[in-house]
């Protein structure tokens, strides 16, 4: 069987991180023992670098095309040198937010028009996710939940309007691509969030080995 | 008077940032006495930080695309934070490298086709440079002075046959667009270049002057 590209997208705190764990552990339970996780921006020691730079709270006056270059320019390097060669090998691979996040947040958020935004994704030669799970919570909840981690990253400090569009244009997207997206109410206690992840991956593991 | 964008643009060691000082007080003598100088990549705080990742030794497999994208993302910076107000306000900029410094290194040394750089510049819809000093040096002798210079950074790491793409990449831009680009002959003794960059500034000063 070929390798397959997961992603999980949502706002702040949706609980992406929480549920990646789970849904690892379903992907072995299945039989995919050896899935690649990885995370965005970074995931390669360059794409973390540039992470840095472009989380720090300090990088105020970066403009939205600049924050959108340096964006695909880590995405760039992570499919280049980890997801592309994992998939080339059969692997699965796992991701914490990957091309859709541009849309929402560079796109959404700041308001830069998605055909430009479409227009990079094209020019960078980036390959699509086969299943996306979007994590779908009311941006004040999700602000409540990260908030109790601590110290703002760039990002984090804008204000609620801002992770309102975010959601909005999360949402567009899972609705323009039924097949692609599955959304879970992200609001409902850790367990049920869970199996409701785990759930859809079985879904999709099944699909997968039928058609295989 | 509007602003005007000058850069100066050629290979390691060719004599930019020597001939840069030379440029800028024959400028003041012309009455341009304030000139904004800035540098590529870099010249903004977040350039800065973009460049030490894209000059660092230690990220040797950084993808040409990434490359090219952070390169871009310095320079739409560059041109929003610094460029575009100076020339708003009336006042002439005098950039070490720009745009065409990426048709030369990441075009002609990493062999990424000009018509996707191209692309990137009319997506960060980047101004061209009204003049252009392009310091023509054959690559032993730059690789020698730039060489004397200490500690090499990770373009500087390339092989000659990657600095002989650079400059056949620079001196056929050149030659496609004779109305913007002043060829010099940098093998020349210092003062000799010195010289025949401020002849080239005196005669486009001139005939800007004769135009208004
Ligand atoms: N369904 C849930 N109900 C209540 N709290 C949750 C739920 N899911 C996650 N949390 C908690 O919310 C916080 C944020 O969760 P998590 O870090 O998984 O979110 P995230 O989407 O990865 O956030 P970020 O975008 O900042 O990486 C954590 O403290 C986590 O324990
Ligand atoms: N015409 C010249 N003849 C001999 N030596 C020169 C000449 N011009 C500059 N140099 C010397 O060569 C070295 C490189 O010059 P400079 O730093 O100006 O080049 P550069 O083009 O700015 O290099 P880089 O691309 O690395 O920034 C310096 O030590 C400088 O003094
Ligand atoms: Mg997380
Ligand atoms: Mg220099």
């Amino acid at each position: 069987m070929s390798g397959r590209l997961i992603t999980l997208e949502g706002g702040e705190g949706a609980g992406k991180s929480t549920v990646l764990e789970a849904v690892r552990e379903r992907l072995a339970s299945r039989g995919l023992d050896d899935v690649v996780v990885t995370r965005e921006p970074g995931g390669t020691a360059f794409g973390e670098a540039v992470r840095a730079i472009v989380l720090d709270p300090v990088r105020k006056d970066v403009c939205p095309e600049s924050e959108l270059l340096l964006m695909f320019a880590a995405r760039a390097q992570l499919v280049r040198e980890v997801i592309q060669p994992a998939l080339g090998a059969g692997r699965w691979v796992l991701s914490d937010r990957f091309t859709d996040a541009s849309f929402a947040y560079q796109g959404g958020g700041r308001g830069q028009p998605l055909a430009r935004i479409e227009d990079l994704e094209r020019w960078a030669a980036l390959i699509k996710p086969d299943l996306t799970l979007l994590l779908d919570l009311p941006v004040a909840e999700g602000m409540a939940r990260a908030g109790a981690r601590g110290q703002a990253d760039r990002i984090e400090l804008e204000n609620g309007d801002f992770f309102e569009r975010v959601r909005a244009a999360y949402r567009a997207r899972a609705a323009a691509e039924p097949a692609r997206f599955r959304v879970i109410d992200a609001g409902q206690p850790v367990d049920a969030v869970r199996e409701a992840a785990c759930a859809a991956i079985d879904a999709y593991v099944d699909s997968v080995t039928r058609d295989a």
